[in-house]
C-alpha cells in the first residue's frame, strides 16, 4: 500500500467521481479526476457541452443562466483558458460566444473527455449512501430527460466516491418585488429570456440592474429603441474591456498589485474607472468603492450615455400602469417594456437543503467549494462564487483541488479551522460590503487554493532559474498557465507560453506581415527584468513587502 | 456719406446677397448678413432647412454627402452650436442628428430667418454681371425643382451685390479605382448611399476607408454581419468622442494648448490617441502622425477591432469576381459586399471653373474663402474646408466674416498680399503632408479669422475684467461663444454661457437631483484661477510666448 493510498483510506480500487454538469467546471473537473486517477462520470442534462456557453434561440428546459446572442466574452482569451491549452492564435482578444464555445469542444477534444460525459441524462437527487458515515459515499439518482426519440425516462441510482457540482447555481431568475408591478401593463421581462433587441424596436424601455448583463442588454436595446432608461440602485463603476493603451483590463490583475496596500489599490482601482467616464457627469456614482460596489463590464454604454440612448435612473419606487416613478421623484411614462437585469437566485435542487442550505448566508462552504458541515470531504461545489475578476480560472483552480482532495492527496483541515475560517471570512465579507457575499477577488483566491495544491509560483523561486519568467509572473497579467509553472500535473509548455500569452492575446489583431513574437523587445526586456528587479530586491529589503 | 458706406464704394442701397444652400453655413450667413444690414436671398433646392442634417430614407436627387439613420453628431453639444444660441439643456453631450436638425430649426425661428430662404429653388448657374469689372456684381439664374405639385420650373435670373456659396463642396461620391472592381460579383455601394446594416445581415463585407464615415459603418455594419473588413491605406489614428476622464475630446482643444511647441502637441496628441487603442496591438497603425495623418473619431470600432467583428487589411491591390487581394499578400473570398467609404470629389457645378477650378490643387482659395484670383472681393465659398477638429465654429466664422467684407467694414488685402499667403499655405501644406489640401486646424484658422474680423478673446485683455472668464477662455475648451465676448455683434449672454457651457454638456447626463451648476465649485476654481495665472505669467516672462 502506498503512502497515498493510505490517505485515500486504503482503497485499492479507483474512486468514482459523480461530476454534474458538462459546463467550463464540469471539462475541468473530468479532466483533474483523470489527472489524479478518478474515475468521472459525468452527467448533462442538455445534448451538448458548454453549460451556459451552450447557446440555444430559447432556454432549454431546466436550464439556469442563459447568453444571449450578441455576447461577447468579459474577458480576454487569455483568462478564458485552461492553463495547459492555451486559445488559438486565429481568435480575437474577446471572444464572442461561439468561439467560447468551439474553444471547450476543442479542449474536451485534445483531452478526450467526451467520453466520460453522459448526455441528455438529469441528476434528480443525490443523498448520503447508507454506510455514509463511515465511507463518506453518496447516492445520485439520474434519469434520462424525455426527448422526441426517447421516451424511456426510468431513472437509475448508482454509488460514488464523490460529487462536483458543477451544474452552476444561477438557478432560478430573481425579479425584486417592487410595487405595481402586476399592474403594469407593459412587457415585463427579466435577463435571461432577453435574445436581442428586435422586439424593441422604437419602444420606450427600462432596464433595471447595474451589472454586466443590464449593461450589455441597455447597451445592444438602445440601438433600435427609441430610449432606454437604466435604473441602477447605486450607482455602478463601469469598466471598459479595454483598459489604458487599449490593453485589456485583465492585464492588471497582476500579482504585483496584488502586493500593494488596500487604500493604494483602492484609489488605483477609482481612478482606472474614471479614467474612462466620469460617473457623476453621466449619474452613475454610487456611495461605495470599485471594489465592493455594483460593477459594469461594457465598452458600449458610455458612448451610449454621452449620446443620450441610455439615460440613467435611480431605483424605480413603483411601477404604474404604464410607467414608473423613482426614488428621486422622477417618472416616465409611456413605458413599453422592462427588462429586469436583477440575476438569479441559487438553488441547487437536486441537494438537500441540510447539505446546501437555498440561503446565500447559510452556505457554509469551506473557501467557498467544501460544505463545511458534512463530515466527510467527498463532496465539492464548483463555481458556487461571483468574481471580481476573470471567473475561468476560478472554476479549474477549484476543480483541480476538489479532485487533489477527492484523491487524498491534499486533505482538508479539521472541522474547527474550517469552522474558523467561515467565522473570520463572513466578518470580513460584512465589514467590507455589509452582508454575507459569494464575491471573491480571482487573484488572491486562486493563489490561495493553489498554495492548497503546490502550484502557486513563487518569484524568488524562479528568479533563479529563469528570471524573464519570474518578471511576467509577478508584473504580468496573472495568466492561468501560471499554475502549470510549478507543483503536480505542471505542463511542459507553460514557461514558453508564459512569455507568449500577450502577444497570443494579439496575434489575430495585429497587421497580418507583423509574427506576434516582434512586440516582445528582447533589449527592452532586459532592461525591464533588471531594473524591476532591483527595485523589487530593494523595495523588499526597506519595507519588508512578502510574497 | 459715413464712413463705412465710403468703404462700401459710396452705395446707398442695401446691398443684396444671395446665399446658396440653407445647411449650417447657410444659416449661419444668412444671420451674419442681417447683422452686418445686408439683405440676404437664400436659395435652398430641397423643401427644408438643414443640408446634411435634414436626413430622408433616400438621397434627394442632387444631393451631395448624405448622413445615416444611426448616426450621432461626433462633436459635443457645445461645439455643435451657434454662437450666440446655446444647444438646449436636455441635449445630450453628444447629439444624434435629429437633435441636431431641430437645433438649426430652432436657430432659423429665433432669429427669424425662415422668411429669407427660397425651398425648392435650384441655382443653376452664376456668372459676372455685365458690369462685374467695375461693380464686382454677379448674376444668379435659379429655377424651382419640379414636384409632384409644381411642373412649372422656368428659370429666372437676377442681380446680386454678393454670393455666398454654402451648398457643401462634397458633391460626388469618390471611389478609386481598384483593378478587378467591374469584375466583382458582389454588392459594390458608396457610404453616401448606405443606410443602416440589415442587408448585410449574416454577410462577410469590406469597407474601404480609414475616416470617420468608415468607422461609423463598419462598427454599425458588424453588429449583423458575419466579419467586416476594414481596408485602410496607411493607418489611422483613432479618437474616441470620450478622451481622459470620459471628458469630450473636443474639451482638449484650449488656446493654452494652441501655443505649445509643435514637437510637443505631436506628442501628447500621439499618446491620446494610443490612450485608448494601442493601434500597432490592433493593426492600425501607419507612418503619419496623427496631425497629419488618417484620423478616425470613433468610439465603437476598438471594441469590434477587439472582439474580432471588425478585421483590419492594407489597402486593395485588386478585386477578383469573389473576393479582394490586398497588398501584403493577403485574400479574402466569398465576399459579399464592399462599402467605399472613400469621400467626394469637390465639385461646385453651378460656378464656372475660372472661378472655382474643379482640381483641389488649383483651388486658389484666399484663407480657404474667397477666390484670390478676382478682383473684387464678393464671392465667398464657406465650408470648402476640412477640418481637424469641430466644423461648425469654422463655418460660422466663415459666415460672418464673408459678411463683413462684403459690407465694406472689412477690407481684404491687396491681391498681391493674397498671393503671396496662397503662396506661403501651399508650401506648408506640401512640407507636412506632401499635398495641397482643405485641411485645416479649426481652433488656429477660427483664431485667424477672429482676428481679421475683430472677436478674437484676449487673455490678458479680459483678466482685469473677469479673471474667472480669462482662466476659461485660455484654459478652458474653446467654445464657439467665446467669439461673442468681444468686437462687433458680442452677444451679451456670451460671458455667463462660457461659465456654463461645461455643466450645460453635462445636464440631461447628471443625477436629476443634481444641479449642474453644482459641478463648479468655486473655491477650487478660485484657486485654480490665481495659480494658473501666476504660471502664465511667469511662463509669459521667463520664454516669451506669445498670444
Amino acid at each position: 500500500m502506498t503512502s497515498s493510498d493510505k490517505r485515500r483510506g486504503g482503497m485499492e480500487s479507483t474512486r468514482k467521481v459523480a461530476i454534474i454538469g458538462a459546463g467550463v467546471s464540469g471539462l475541468a473537473c473530468i479532466k483533474a479526476c483523470l489527472e489524479e486517477g478518478l474515475e468521472p462520470v459525468c452527467f448533462e442534462q442538455h445534448d451538448e457541452l458548454g453549460g451556459v456557453w451552450y447557446y440555444t434561440d430559447e432556454p432549454r428546459p431546466n436550464q439556469g443562466a442563459t447568453i444571449y446572442k450578441s455576447l461577447v466574452s468579459n474577458r480576454t482569451k487569455e483568462m478564458m483558458s485552461f492553463s495547459d491549452f492555451p486559445q488559438p492564435k486565429e481568435a480575437p482578444p474577446f471572444l464572442p460566444y461561439t468561439q467560447v464555445h468551439s474553444y471547450l469542444r476543442e479542449f474536451a477534444d485534445k483531452f478526450e473527455l467526451m467520453k466520460f460525459i453522459q448526455f441528455g441524462v438529469q441528476v434528480q437527487h443525490i443523498w448520503r449512501a447508507d454506510d455514509y458515515a463511515t465511507s463518506g459515499k453518496w447516492m445520485v439518482r439520474t434519469a434520462p430527460v424525455a426527448t422526441d426519440n426517447n421516451k424511456n425516462t426510468s431513472p437509475q441510482t448508482s454509488l460514488f466516491d464523490s460529487v462536483m457540482v458543477c451544474s452552476g447555481h444561477f438557478s432560478k431568475p430573481f425579479v425584486p418585488k417592487v410595487p405595481g408591478l402586476e399592474e403594469f401593463t407593459g412587457v415585463v421581462q427579466h435577463s435571461r429570456d432577453y435574445n436581442g433587441a428586435e422586439s424593441f424596436k422604437g419602444r420606450k424601455v427600462m432596464v433595471v440592474g447595474g451589472a454586466n448583463s443590464a449593461g450589455d442588454v441597455a447597451a445592444e436595446v438602445a440601438q433600435v429603441a427609441s430610449v432606454v432608461y437604466l435604473s441602477v440602485r447605486d450607482g455602478t463603476w463601469l469598466f471598459p474591456r479595454l483598459a489604458g493603451g487599449g490593453k485589456p483590463r485583465d492585464f492588471c490583475i497582476q500579482r504585483a498589485r496584488q502586493n500593494l496596500p488596500e487604500w493604494l489599490k483602492r484609489i488605483l482601482l477609482r481612478r482606472q474607472c474614471n479614467a474612462f467616464l466620469d460617473h457623476e457627469n453621466y449619474g452613475l456614482e454610487g456611495c461605495k468603492d470599485p471594489i465592493y460596489g455594483s460593477t459594469m463590464i461594457n465598452d458600449e454604454i458610455a458612448f451610449r450615455l454621452a449620446t443620450g440612448k441610455v439615460v440613467t435612473r435611480p431605483v424605480v419606487e413603483r411601477f404604474t400602469r404604464t410607467g414608473a416613478v423613482f426614488t428621486d421623484g422622477s417618472k416616465i411614462d409611456q413605458l413599453d417594456a422592462v427588462i429586469f437585469a436583477t440575476g438569479y437566485n441559487v438553488a441547487i435542487p437536486f441537494l438537500e437543503s441540510d447539505i446546501l442550505p437555498r440561503d446565500v448566508g447559510d452556505l457554509e462552504l469551506y473557501k467557498m467549494m467544501f460544505p463545511a458541515r458534512l463530515p466527510h470531504s467527498t463532496l465539492a461545489v464548483i463555481g458556487c462564487v461571483g468574481t471580481i475578476g476573470p471567473i475561468f480560472p476560478v472554476l479549474e483552480i477549484q476543480s483541480r483541488w476538489a479532485a487533489r482532495v477527492f484523491s487524498g492527496h491534499c486533505p482538508l483541515p479539521d472541522p474547527q479551522s474550517m469552522q474558523e475560517w467561515l467565522r473570520s471570512n463572513r466578518e470580513k465579507c460584512k465589514s467590507k460590503i455589509g452582508r454575507v457575499s459569494l464575491m471573491v477577488c480571482t487573484l488572491p483566491y486562486c493563489e490561495d487554493i493553489a498554495q492548497e495544491l503546490g502550484v502557486r509560483p513563487s518569484f524568488w523561486q524562479l528568479l533563479p532559474r529563469d528570471p524573464y519568467l519570474a518578471y511576467l509572473v509577478y508584473f504580468g497579467p496573472a495568466f492561468p498557465t501560471h499554475y502549470r509553472l510549478v507543483g503536480p500535473h505542471r505542463w511542459a509548455g507553460a514557461a514558453r507560453h508564459v512569455k507568449m500569452a500577450v502577444s497570443n492575446t494579439y496575434s489575430a489583431t495585429r497587421k497580418s506581415a507583423q509574427k506576434p513574437e516582434d512586440c516582445l523587445s528582447a533589449k527592452v526586456t532586459i532592461v525591464k527584468v533588471m531594473f524591476t528587479s532591483l527595485c523589487v530586491i530593494a523595495l523588499g529589503i526597506v519595507i519588508g513587502i512578502s510574497y
